[in-house]
């Protein structure tokens, strides 16, 4: 290198350095306006949260406990009329948290013998109860004690959520002194408090309801889910509260809801990550003037489990729309493959690949990497006869790129904000949807700040 | 809202605006300044290549065919001496690449038969000749037949690995007309220019070798890899050629490697991501002056083995240190668990997850999600027996924080470049080490931009 070389390099040295200490000064003076201003909000957040119908039977209430957030409401109380039934699935997760086991624990006591009495549901953000140790159950059994007073309802009537901080004890007596004035403001109108009150990383609360005919008897379903961040395909709801009007027996309501949970909750991820607090939880009230759904067999329940299933699924797709940092929402369709579980592995290989994710983030038609996706997944697939398409773009075919297609046509599809992508894998007719969001700078920058 | 607060409000969002605009000019700015300098290095980059040894019987040359890069070198050819064995291992990728099915199947016919003629390998960097239907697989033999005649071997006696773009035709004759210049420059000194020549976005060659003595005879091992995005475990290797003069069976060469690529290879991770073209190969020539190594009883063979894992765990750590944005390493060592097998799951679980990645990214000694991912990689964890420490700092122990333990201790230990993370999940006596990078802005530029 000659002498004027090196001192042209030096003086570029000396510019960057004081480049990037105007652009760090700048990121800050921008990131402390916004915060001044207001959190930001997933692009895909709706305008207003839906007007969710009162379900006979179920009375709800929120307030501002301090669990762990200043200024915002943290906990919510749910009554189920007496003779309510209640329904769940929970995290896979071995580390999973104190209210998890609780909640498993009541659900089969409860399916054991028919239930006369009132059902509640407590739930608290902030902090998740997880991972402290005896702590934890000593937690859930406070608030269950007080829960059950004030409700009066034995404890064990009781089910238990909680989502935040890992590792943190439970301050339960902040849950439990609000539990007896909850108790006094409990109203069929509380389900929007109810979804604002369990959020936590959430940018806007989810609700979504149907109301179906069953034979003549229109019945409701509805309900609230929350869900941003730690979302994986293992049970990926965080936590989500389902109500109905329905007379349906516990046997028939538990297994029409896990029949379900994979299409729906299971065939989403945002990151891959499992937490140790999802919780689903359908508690049908019977007060609907219906005879009893009482068996697997019976017509009616046809309906009502695409009914539910139209309810899941429209909260599973919320919380992949406020995804951490999502600016892309894409719905990955996978067909010709061995079973519909292959089907969905290879389409969640597809939506948890950091490759894929980012590629989608960068507007970057790079189909190259879904194919890597489905090497990697596990499953058969035929590369010869693989075909790839962006919405009604046929990009590759019998394992190549296709012949009508440019890498100009892709790189305008992938503008769009909402992406629908198939794959056909060439071996069966095995056939499933999955849904995910991009993986962006805003993910990194949520969750290299926000202690969870 | 009052009209004073509202006007306050849109004059702020006529500042952020601005701000923002000023923001990317200024990025735009540094970007072009960066790009105009050099490619940004790893901060764990080694100062420089290692002086590797020369192994008898072994030459290389390399050269610029400018398959897709100008300005580089992108071709390397390899000569190992009449009688050579080949060992190898490759990806499992159901969309594996036509240099990979090429490797395998010539692998197999001349593991069937003893070989008394020289071995080749071509590498070329830029295009991963992979999905490209039937060109694929033409590419690949015009590519050997034209290597055969410039070394003098049967064309089924050279392997080939392609690495780079995936979805584009290889243009094969770009690499095939440089093949005779090369045969005529191969040298025993050559694995430093072969080194640079199969990089992609490496942003360091990477180089390892040791000396061992086998009852008297000193025995080299020496090779290079390159590997930087797409890293994952199975198979993690992008590309990895290693060589040695030892005289030792195909048979027994292919058996020490298989056993050892679990613990080197297969225990890295960069973004969980698998190639389609992974590929280790290792030549053996048989030039050090010793009786062959014929059976898996060999007394000699412990040695060997432990040369050679030496050198494979030094290279897979290599291709870490130059994951793609890293800006911190990590080794994740877990213990208590079922088998080594279930350890290795566990610890790749934690070294795959983006919350995990970004808390270090984030210098966020953020252990809640440790068991968090702990719990969702489906081996057996005993939640109240877990325990946790960063380097010699005690974090959790018995499923809750340890008493000892601070907040202050363990953001001070973030702060380092190289973390040790250990995890005792409290069921068994399992037992392996990971290694993996944390998840940063940068990843995110370069796979948002970089078409692979």
């Amino acid at each position: 290198m000659d002498k004027g070389k090196s001192e042209d390099r030096a003086a570029k040295i000396k510019q960057l350095a004081a480049m990037k200490r105007r652009q760090a000064k700048l990121a800050a003076e921008i990131a402390a306006l916004e915060a001044e201003m207001a959190p930001p909000i997933s692009p895909f957040a709706p305008d207003m949260f839906p007007d969710l119908p009162s379900v006979d039977g179920l009375l709800l209430a929120s307030a501002a406990a301090g669990v762990r957030y200043k200024g915002r409401s943290d906990v919510m109380l749910a009554e189920l009329a007496a003779g309510s039934v209640m329904a769940g699935t929970f995290t896979r997760s071995a580390t999973r948290a104190a209210p998890v086991l609780w909640c498993e624990e009541r659900l089969a006591a409860l399916a054991a013998k028919p239930n006369r009495r009132k059902l509640g549901i407590v739930v608290n953000s902030g902090n998740a109860n997880a991972f402290t140790g005896r702590h934890g159950a000593d937690a859930v059994e406070a608030v269950m004690k007080a829960a059950g007073k004030a409700l009066g309802t034995p404890k064990g009537n009781v089910f238990m959520a909680s989502t935040g901080v890992i590792g943190e004890p439970l301050p339960s007596e902040k849950v439990t002194r609000k539990l007896e004035a909850l108790a006094k403001k409990l109203s069929p109108k509380g389900q929007k408090g109810a979804a604002k009150a369990i959020m936590t990383t959430d940018t806007f609360p989810k609700g979504a309801s149907t109301v179906t005919d069953l034979d003549g008897v229109p019945v409701t379903i509805s309900g609230f889910a929350k869900g941003s961040g730690m979302i994986a395909p293992d049970m990926a709801t965080m936590l989500v509260f389902l109500f109905t009007d329905a007379k349906i027996d516990q046997g028939v309501l538990q297994d029409t809801l896990a029949g379900l949970t994979d299409e729906t909750f299971n065939s989403i991820t945002v990151d891959s990550d499992t937490s140790t607090s999802d919780t689903l939880l359908v508690g049908a009230t019977g007060k609907a003037k219906m005879a009893p759904i009482a068996d697997r067999r019976d017509p009616r329940l046809r309906a009502f489990r695409a009914a539910l299933g139209d309810v899941m699924r429209d909260l599973a797709i919320q919380v992949v729309k406020d995804g951490e940092g999502a600016s892309k929402i894409v719905a990955i369709t996978v067909t010709g493959a061995k079973s519909s579980r292959a089907a969905r592995k290879i389409g969640l290989t597809i939506a948890n690949s950091p490759l894929v994710k980012t590629a989608i983030a960068g507007e970057d038609p790079n189909w190259g990497r879904i194919v890597m996706a489905v090497g990697k997944s596990g499953e058969a697939a035929d590369r010869d006869k693989l075909s790839i398409r962006f919405g009604k773009i046929q990009v590759a075919e019998e394992g190549w790129v296709s012949p009508s297609y440019s890498e100009e046509l892709g790189a305008a599809y992938m503008k769009r904000a909402e992406l629908d992508i198939g794959v056909d894998v060439g071996v069966g007719a095995g056939r499933a949807t999955v849904w995910t969001c991009d993986l962006t700078h805003r993910y990194i920058e949520i969750n290299a700040d926000y202690r969870s």
